[in-house]
């Protein structure tokens, strides 16, 4: 992938160039860090013309290399005001690596208000108005669309959160089934791609030659191992090909980590009746269909689909985070409505984690009650017609909190924590604490050494709180390495876990450009990732101080195990000593 | 004075005890900044139970000292996450100095929802419900108390957006009249005493003796000078009395330096249909009042009433700020709407600057169009009426920016700013963005230096970038020094200008409290205030990056002077080099 496509929405330029030196042998989040790093002001406002947009297939991404179709897309934030990467599955990735696209940089605001498409193939890339997609959600602006251009493309899209702006707004792609149903959630890169007046984006590959990756027969042979090594996983191999990531609920609520209203407790009563086990077997007494791959190639397959009682789509096969959100954060225990909850956000473009937050903070104060699952759909009502009440919801769990004057608010660095009780895995607390996302799970992803399955990895139990930056600086470091290469996270225990996995994946690298990466390089990727993120933010305004979780999980234990979180803030700063 | 009240509202304690040594010869701003910062977690939510809210007359306040009747009120605040202290006139301040308390620290959080008033005389404080007061503005809440306490007390209340805990709220004091109008508005202090369950706080000083002040006649001799020096100032002792602080506003457009339209331009066409004489002209022909002293003693006296064309009381003469706020800001000179804007303000107890902010961010949305009104009257009936988009607006401008998805943001440290151009009048520039409080005029005011109105300060034009740094530095170490006294901070010129007023001062306060200081203790007092606020900061999250004016101001030229905002970030870095 040797090409750049800058698109400047102020002159309505759309201009291919090659990929300039300083931006060379990065991919994915490595990329779209070092075009914000290099080229967005960092004390600028993220909804305003210095900002840019930028879209950005893996290393590996169109090659067949497994898991590799993750597109990343990185901005300034408008949730956290510092430097973003959200990352999703689907189609576009890997047909933007096959028109050998490194990266679209979206510049400037339209001078005037109205919406625009790009439609991307080989023959280049067209700016179109598209005033027809105004105020649609992602299903029928990509309805619309089909009907011009088919399901053979990629479309990259954004709801009406997108469209009017708001913190919580993501970015979706379309999956096999042409559904926009894949998101970058996460940092409110949605309304960043609304501002630039871009509803959405069409990526037509046909035509396209196959992605080269210099000797075939070495390039298969470090496929086989790595996707070897994927599948022997007990994670990546059974269990979520069998229950998607929503596998880990039952487990983490054993383990006494799953946060359950508002993060009041570790365990929720109602876990089993949203566990992967109960949602495979509706999936499958409904008849939708499931262990299927969000993008070809990817033999973890933990995408699925969920009908109603009457056997009709009601959404996706929700994810852990958002079974999560819209389950015991809210105290709602019927996966009918959880799935539901998720279908509206993913048709609206917000975040279904920062929304389900947003919607504990409304329970909170009450406005509706926890474990109210019609109260939590009229919510998501009010999201999905853009009121007031609904943009404040659009807007993240911290400016929800705000103007619903709610004082217990788990956000860091301005965005919603996850589902993981960060006073038990503490190795995750010490992630959501440091990570220049925010509180952000995929940046750091601790649980499985602190859950003691990690063999090739020292054990950090997950309650101590020795070790636990030293652990996380690690994951940190080591994803954001994965995250340059396209590859799906999910895959990252096998990445530690198996002996094969990560010299096959640099095999496959070194193979495709003919380099010569060593497993130090790979480490040094990763912290040069992490270093240039940690810089803007300090640009932006960010301090050591504001890696720390909010008070209330310093001082309040949380049953059943009764902990806190008791990781002294001398050792927080110690994450960045590399 | 030498006692502080504790409120503990978990345990619904009162308690007096002697100021320990660590808080004494402080008063004003330098003790609750002092408590707040010995006290209060700088990591803790500001609505949480770990904050308190701080209450302090000034070091002469109580005394027969001109001007000496402001009280302090401070927190860690909502709107800014970072430490605050906001002033108010009015009759509370002088009446706890005569009932010796130094401070009244309100801590923790009532259990139960339910909604408090604390009542103290010279036999004590009483905590008492207050059930009936839910949902009333700081009018009816003073006319229901009125009925039991009298005319004669003090009253400190909070409106229904206090009650909220919306992030804008403000806490009022009732002026000589009775009137809720004086207000502590910036930093949403409103929403922390709404937080404690507290809707008003009666101060009766009934019985109590004067306030010793040492020799009588030194003091008084003291005195003359100070009140000689304030009245011989052309600000202070002309413009003010019968301009009240909107005397500015003419000054300030014709110096191409008033905000106009969310800070598009220096000056504003409406601006001689809003100025101070044409409110002073529309006063008289109403049969208003004006030149009244907001607190007993003050020789200032640029308080005023303001009727309607019907003479009935519309609200108090606005000043300055909330002229502007609701005037150039949003392009309406109609100064009936203004005052009606404010008084709505007043009642629900908003700070009129950021809900003026606010409601320039919903004009920026499309919501309503600058210029209008009728419509800036319609949004402040959502305020009122406390709906969604009433709560937004009452959240700060950077909030509503947020949820209305403007990238047009004209705040620091999530707090709006004021009416000096800070690309013109480049002192306040520097005040704005490098002051602890967030973007606030008061603690940093360089315009009259910057104007070349004081002779005994090196004249630094407005429009240089040299020196402004330094400028501001001297401002915001003397004003702190100033409001630990209960001097208002309007007769800051004077106290720079005139060679008797500090001498003066340091004679009232070395004779009431047999000490020593010299003009280099004050400035040292001043100095400890702004560190240890400094430093709070810094443990909340604060960083040097935080000390900059959004970037539009380095980039947008503004007519009619067509500068920008040159001080580099730098020499901003230099601001706390003390």
């Amino acid at each position: 992938m040797d090409r750049l496509l800058r698109i400047n929405m102020m002159t309505k330029q759309a201009t291919f160039s090659n990929i300039p030196a300083k931006y060379s042998a990065l991919g994915g989040r490595g990329l779209t860090s070092a075009i914000v790093v290099n080229e967005v002001h960092p004390q600028c406002h993220p909804l305003a013309e210095e900002n840019k947009l930028v879209i950005a297939p893996g290393l590996l991404t169109g090659t067949p290399a497994s898991c590799s179709g993750r597109l990343s897309i990185g901005a300034k934030s408008p949730l956290t005001g510092g430097i973003k990467e959200s990352s999703t599955g689907g189609l576009a990735a890997q047909k933007l690596a096959r028109l050998d696209i490194a990266a679209i940089v979206i510049e400037g605001l339209p001078p005037e208000d109205k919406l625009y498409t790009i439609h991307i193939d080989s023959s280049g890339a067209t700016i179109l108005p598209a005033a027809e997609l105004r105020g649609l959600g992602n299903n029928d602006t990509v309805a619309k669309l089909t009907k011009r251009y088919g399901d053979k493309v990629g479309y990259i899209s954004i709801g009406q959160a997108g469209e009017m702006k708001l913190a919580a707004s993501s970015i979706a792609t379309t999956d096999m089934d042409n559904i926009p149903c894949r998101h970058a959630g996460r940092g409110g890169l949605g309304a960043v791609m609304g501002s630039k007046g871009i509803k959405a984006i069409i990526v037509d590959d046909s035509g396209t030659p196959l992605v080269p990756v210099g000797d075939l027969k070495e390039f298969a042979r470090y496929n086989k191992m790595w996707a070897g090594s994927v599948l022997d996983d007990a994670n990546t191999g059974r269990a979520m090909p069998a229950y998607g990531s929503a596998a880990g609920i039952s487990i983490i609520d054993q383990e006494g980590a799953f946060p359950t209203k508002n993060f009041r407790y570790g365990q929720f009563e109602g876990a089993s009746n949203i566990s992967g086990k109960t949602m495979r077997k509706i999936i499958k007494e409904r008849g939708a269909r499931q262990t299927l791959p969000c993008s070809p190639g990817c033999v973890i397959r933990c995408h699925r689909t969920y009908y109603d009682k009457d056997g009709n789509y009601l959404g996706k096969g929700p994810e852990y985070e958002t079974v999560w959100a819209f389950g015991a954060n809210l105290e709602i225990d019927d996966l009918d409505v959880i799935v539901e909850l998720g279908e509206i956000c993913d048709d609206c473009g917000v975040d279904t984690i920062d929304t389900g937050v947003a919607i504990a903070m409304a329970m909170e104060a009450g406005i509706k009650q926890f474990g109210d699952g019609q109260g939590a759909l009229e919510l998501a009502g009010e999201v999905r017609k853009g009121s007031y009440l609904g943009r404040i919801l659009s807007s993240g769990a911290a400016t929800a909190a705000r103007v619903f004057g709610v004082n217990r608010v788990p956000v860091v660095k301005g965005q919603a924590m996850v589902a993981y009780e960060p006073r038990v895995i503490k190795g995750m607390g010490v992630t959501l604490a440091t990570s220049p996302m925010g509180a952000d799970h995929t940046s750091g992803y601790c649980t499985p050494v602190n859950l003691g399955w990690i063999k090739n990895w020292r054990y950090v139990p997950k309650l101590q709180a020795w070790g636990q930056v030293d652990l996380s600086r690690a994951m940190q470091i080591s994803i954001a390495a994965m995250d340059c290469t396209g590859l799906c996270m999910f895959a990252h225990t096998p990445l530690l876990n198996a002996p094969d996995a990560l010299p096959s994946v640099l095999g496959m690298i070194n193979t495709k450009y003919d380099w010569n990466w060593s497993v130090d390089d790979f480490d040094t990727l990763g912290k040069t990732v992490l270093r240039m993120e940690r810089d803007f933010n300090a640009g932006a305004g960010f301090s050591r101080a504001m890696d720390r979780l909010p008070l209330f999980f310093y001082k309040e234990p949380v049953p059943p195990l009764n902990t806190v979180f008791d990781i002294p803030d001398s050792e927080l700063d110690r994450l960045y000593d590399f």
